[in-house]
């Protein structure tokens, strides 16, 4: 997977600001999200039953690094003094005039201003209620990220996991990836259509086509089928010797 | 959000398969997960500690109906008995020969597939040790979630989330089309599975695995080649016809 991976920059990744977050397992499920998509900065906003707390730490699953070095604010307004650019994220409408993007939206917006060396962070209520409306429009601009509204209330840990997914999925990460294993080594079309030989011959010696006429349609199916396999090397050569022992034996009964 | 949310139409959506669950916790959070993104049928394949199980419903926050409806099976197989198309979910790489996709490749793909009435569904492993080979294997394709390599270790119900997501934010038309025969009934898993076992019965019976050892990595070949082919239901039944006939004749030989 190493040539999938981003290079990822210390400054360019956003900053998570949860604020007023109740529950620390919470906070260390964060830990682990952004662990899982290479974000490293963490602050906390007035956490409800203080900090450190011990009951962050199973949760992280090992993102301890990120739990040690989370820097705790007494309001949001002092989380991101240093910030130039902060999305808040919302579960809900506002009456307000902002803004509002997908999580995928953000996310490139995110690059885009990193790209300019802006520093980033992206905002998350308390579990309960979410942000105020006073923080929400502290930010520059709204995440909504498009889900069920008929349940679109996520888990905190879930949100910041969607999103931290959406950034790290925005830079080096083919849309489409197509991973093989690394010895695969494709078949040529030689070698393919030289088993396709091998196989027609064997089932015409085997009577497979009873009728003659059904034969052009039956051989194009089967070839279909293995062209769309797109067989390796190895697998032509097992499938030739698939061929040979399955009617060999046969053969060799025959005394051919 | 309304006018964002995608048109969710029944029968579409894909099926989620939980491999052996250990805590019920995690199929309670699967089971919110899913719901946050419009999937509706969950699959258990031998949860640890039976079913149903009190313990999932506080984490389902309130999408205890797809708990109500979960189906529990003995077997992977059994469970992917009537689908046509699956995907087997896996955080490390793997010495397969088995196309590989993201999430998002995966959410396209299984749009396209919904679009022509193809049943679909995404299989998720035990927490601790993810899908054994031998069940990544009986599925056609691979889903590799892009993440920080070093920490790529999702949550069981992190890792659905993300999948179910990515389907969820594909639109109902799909992205990439797909060239298919219009006359194309893929085979299901039910259908393969009990080709492969034909073909291997025949294979042991003319001696094709000279040694033992061999065996498993060579049936996991053949098993990778024929599932990556996607087969039709008409290639499958001319598919048991060659390796009856190759081998058939054989027996009438011997008299057998």
């Amino acid at each position: 997977m190493d040539t999938r991976s981003p290079p990822v920059e210390s400054g360019v990744a956003p900053v998570i600001v949860l604020v007023r977050p109740q529950l620390a397992e919470n906070i260390g499920a964060t830990a682990r999200a952004m662990a899982n998509c290479a974000l490293t900065q963490l602050r906390l906003v007035a956490p409800r039953d203080g900090w450190p707390n011990p009951k962050a730490v199973p949760m992280a699953a090992g993102a301890t690094d990120i739990l040690e070095q989370a820097k705790v604010y007494e309001s949001l307004r002092d989380a991101l003094v240093d910030i130039d650019r902060a999305w808040a994220t919302s579960a809900r409408s506002r009456n307000l005039t902002k803004r509002v993007v997908t999580a995928r939206g953000a996310a490139a917006a995110i690059r885009t201003a990193a790209a300019a060396d802006e520093r980033c962070a992206v905002v998350f209520g308390p579990e309960r209620t979410g942000l105020e409306t006073d923080e929400v429009v502290a930010c520059h601009e709204l995440i909504e990220i498009p889900l069920d509204p008929s349940f679109a209330s996520l888990n905190l840990a879930q949100a910041v996991l969607l999103v931290a997914y959406e950034w790290f999925q925005t830079e080096a990460v083919p849309r489409v990836a197509e991973v093989r294993d690394p010895g695969r080594q494709p078949a040529t079309l030689g070698q393919i259509h030289d088993f396709l030989d091998h196989f027609e011959a064997q089932l015409d010696d085997a009577g497979f086509f009873r009728h003659a006429q059904m034969k052009p349609a039956m051989m194009t199916n089967l070839k279909s089928f293995v062209l769309r396999a797109e067989p390796t090397d190895q697998e032509i050569r097992t499938l030739h010797g698939v061929i040979t022992v399955l009617s060999g034996r046969r053969r060799h009964q025959l005394g051919e």
